[in-house]
């Protein structure tokens, strides 16, 4: 037995190592197991030849047929290789383990100890008994084949459900048909920008202030995206129309004309054709202002004779404390408006739920996009989602949820007043978070030092577009996530706050 | 009281269709929906002035401030204009209802008295009871911070639990940095396809049988696909050193070169460099063969030599049903081999949960395309697949679900040997379908046959790639997905096939 294999010292520590049971069940498969790990460990050199299935079985007191089969499985794996008069040797091919990649660049909120970062409501809060209630319903109720691959727009159940919530607590004219389900607003805006990209646009208008990870989605789809300003009243959409009609000037620039003239219309450096613009119009997103209900209308009267296309980002507009929320933007023309909403600030991230209420025509153009099958959206959120809203939960859910906003809104301001008052909330009572004015010159400072106190929070120029035009908006201001803490840490995370403000 | 317009007609019409509630604290609000949808639905029209708010207050009996309130709102809305000396009246802007769309091309699977169409499990067996008491426990031990935005590679609960999974029973090497989760198959398949046509691909090898849907996915990424023949050992790669070696033939060829020379290397309508291959190996679909262990280590050679990446679609490895699953491909080379898994088969596509499994270097670049945040998969099904794989309930559904697939299998082999004698089932005991070698020519004449009789089933040639040459494997079949019926219909649909066979 000097050749023997498994009576080698090697051959022993292999058998203990890898807890080889001589008896059971699992047996044939605990032997390709542990031979597979000692080859692809390098245990087992490449070349090596191994012992006879006969002698390997008697060393180990087991059946000849196992090791024969264990052998079988690792050359129709690959691991070994068997020839005539070779006998089984370990193939030549060493394989090396994968090195564990960093994890990917992320904000290092678990570094902090107070995050006032906004865009992310208080996850404590998630309803989490009555989301398992009514996930126990909807599951209990699916029929088989919602469980299968389904409508690219999402569960009919969802969408009805969706549908009667938007109309009433939201002004949306909305019919299931035109509802797309989708993996939260990122989705969505990620099909829409595929969409006008496939129609030719390549220009979008965007607020001056917003999120860098949407202009990036657009971006991706092929997109530039051109700021609007925002003041007080809002977005002033009122530039739309010089990018729109340039893309016929440009085409007649393009033509035969009078040598020495002067082009026609605005800079050279602007955009050629906006076919469409992205909007806040409840709650602009970071300023907190609504948009001026003149603006509104200019909007839909630009999108009307032009046939441009308003994007309607409803974030948080469940969200307002004095009063009630201003109705969507979509209802003032359905044929003109694609409105998103998300369950992102209203319940959590993480269950990835937003949706899209279309105009018919372009209700076609995103399913092209998405598919003839729903390839994104797992079907038990959306049928418990469907459940929450039929059954009232979500509105019981956003009631409460609305008081703690507000109360937590009130004491942040009330806190400013005593502790820090040259600092003002400003935008209206409502969403997760507040705009706070600083001083002139004090944003970077104010937002180094809470660095420094391990306090995340955000300075307003984190939201500004690059190409953002220097005017009256350029401030100094924190936007502070208010909603975000955990209440048993808000008073805490205020005190914070309050010790870095000027 | 002329000018009344709540005591005229209409408006008494308005107050009684509307169920307007003169008290109670919804009034506002029901008072403010009345009004929209009187402008929406075109009953009160453009221009038409309104009773001023006092007027109104008295004609409805509740309090001047509330239908102040109520016409506040809709001037913010934009349904109603108010301007000094004109009084509230009707915006300009008719609102039509958007028309339902079609709902778009689906199977019409409703429609079928019986359906083989293969590609999707048995949806009753879907374990309802287990998933829901996974998901209590997964959803009361989450920490908060999972309900927010997440790691774009997905929960690592899942990611841990799917690396001891997969490494015990499908012989990946699999690290839970190296795990991205994802909405399925199609949806790792669209990032792998983003990530070569970033690195600069054009072509990419796939199998002369599989999915359209899935060609589909990486023709959209801009990727041309080239089919790979297939036989019964499996997809034969040998064409693939010449495909990718001729991108350095190209390269030479547009060099100086010798006029009139010939050029070297395969045919000018061959793709120009292949840089990845799209593989099947467990199984492949749908023919059911199993990749023969030489050409396993001829395809790893090819990556290694090439540094090419071979894609696994393991869709179906856990289920084998005569002796135990070859392991996967990726275990031969974890760093050339990006293996993909799913839970549709296994569990239900509805679930859009699927996983790859990637070489380092790989991981990074699926997260440049991914996001830094997972936009994609909801986490309450991941921590419910983690805690089920942990649990040892997907063990104990997958037992079940082999032993009723099985049996399912057998039984469709025995009918076929009583009632059709001419058909044989081909491809290994494995899997959810089956592919019945039918009489040359008769192909069409059976699937038109079944159709007659509402029975789903597909024919093999639905299969196959458009580009591919005509070769042996161009032969008449039917796949049949014995595993998509409800036990309860299982027997009759069984029947239903033996009717329309030959």
């Amino acid at each position: 037995m000097a050749e023997s294999w498994a009576t080698s010292p090697s051959g022993q520590a292999l058998g203990i190592d890898l807890h080889i049971e001589p008896t059971g069940s699992g047996l044939r498969r605990g032997l390709t197991d542990a031979l597979r790990e000692a080859v692809r460990g390098g245990r087992l050199a490449p070349g090596t030849r191994l012992p006879s299935s006969r002698t390997l079985a008697a060393d180990l007191g087991i059946a000849r047929n196992t090791v024969a089969d264990a052998y079988a499985d690792l050359v129709a794996e690959g691991w070994l290789t068997a020839r005539q008069g070779s006998g089984t040797r370990v193939a030549e091919r060493p394989v090396e383990a994968p090195r564990p990649a960093p994890a990917p660049g992320r904000r290092a909120a678990g570094h902090l100890l107070h995050d006032l970062h906004p865009g992310t409501p208080d996850l404590a809060s998630f309803p989490r008994a009555e989301w398992l209630k009514a996930s126990r319903r909807a599951l209990t109720n699916a029929p088989n084949e919602a469980l299968g691959y389904g409508d690219p727009r999402g569960r009919p159940e969802l969408r009805t459900a969706l549908a009667a919530y938007l109309s009433r607590a939201r002004g949306v004219h909305a019919h299931p048909d035109h509802i797309v389900i989708c993996a939260g607003f990122v989705h969505a805006l990620k099909l829409l920008g595929e969409v006008l990209r496939r129609r030719g646009d390549r220009d979008i208008a965007v607020e001056t202030y917003g999120l860098d990870a949407h202009w990036d989605v657009l971006t991706h789809s092929g997109l530039r995206t051109h700021p609007l300003p925002v003041d007080q009243l809002g977005t002033d959409t009122s530039e739309l129309d010089a990018w729109t009609s340039k893309r016929g000037t440009s085409r007649r620039a393009h033509g035969p004309s009078p040598a020495g003239s002067s082009p026609i219309g605005p800079s050279p450096t602007g955009p050629s054709h906006v076919g469409a613009v992205l909007l806040t119009p409840a709650h602009q997103f970071p300023l907190g202002v609504p948009l001026h209900p003149d603006r509104r209308a200019t909007t839909v009267d630009w999108a009307r004779r032009t046939g441009g296309l308003i994007i309607e980002d409803d974030y948080d507009g469940e969200f307002r404390y004095d009063r009630q929320p201003v109705g969507a933007l979509q209802g003032l023309d359905p044929d003109r408006v694609a409105y998103l909403g998300t369950a992102s600030k209203s319940l959590a991230p993480g269950l990835r739920l937003g949706w899209m209420v279309l105009p018919a025509a372009l209700t076609r153009e995103v399913i092209e996009v998405k598919g003839t099958i729903d390839w994104s959206c797992g079907v038990l959120d959306q049928l418990t989602l469907a459940e929450f809203l039929n059954s009232g939960a979500y509105d019981r859910h956003l009631r409460s949820a609305r008081l703690r906003y507000r109360r937590r809104r009130d004491q942040l301001v009330a806190a400013l007043a005593e502790h820090a008052p040259s600092v003002h909330a400003t935008g209206i009572a409502a969403g997760l978070h507040a705009v706070l004015q600083l001083p002139p010159g004090t944003e970077q400072s104010v937002v180094r030092a809470a660095a420094w106190q391990r306090l995340g929070v955000a300075g307003l120029s984190s939201f500004r577009h690059e190409d953002a035009a220097a005017d009256a908006t350029a401030r100094d201001a924190l936007v502070v996530g208010y909603g975000t803490p955990p209440d048993h840490a808000w008073s805490s995370t205020l005190d914070a706050l309050c010790r870095v403000l000027p």
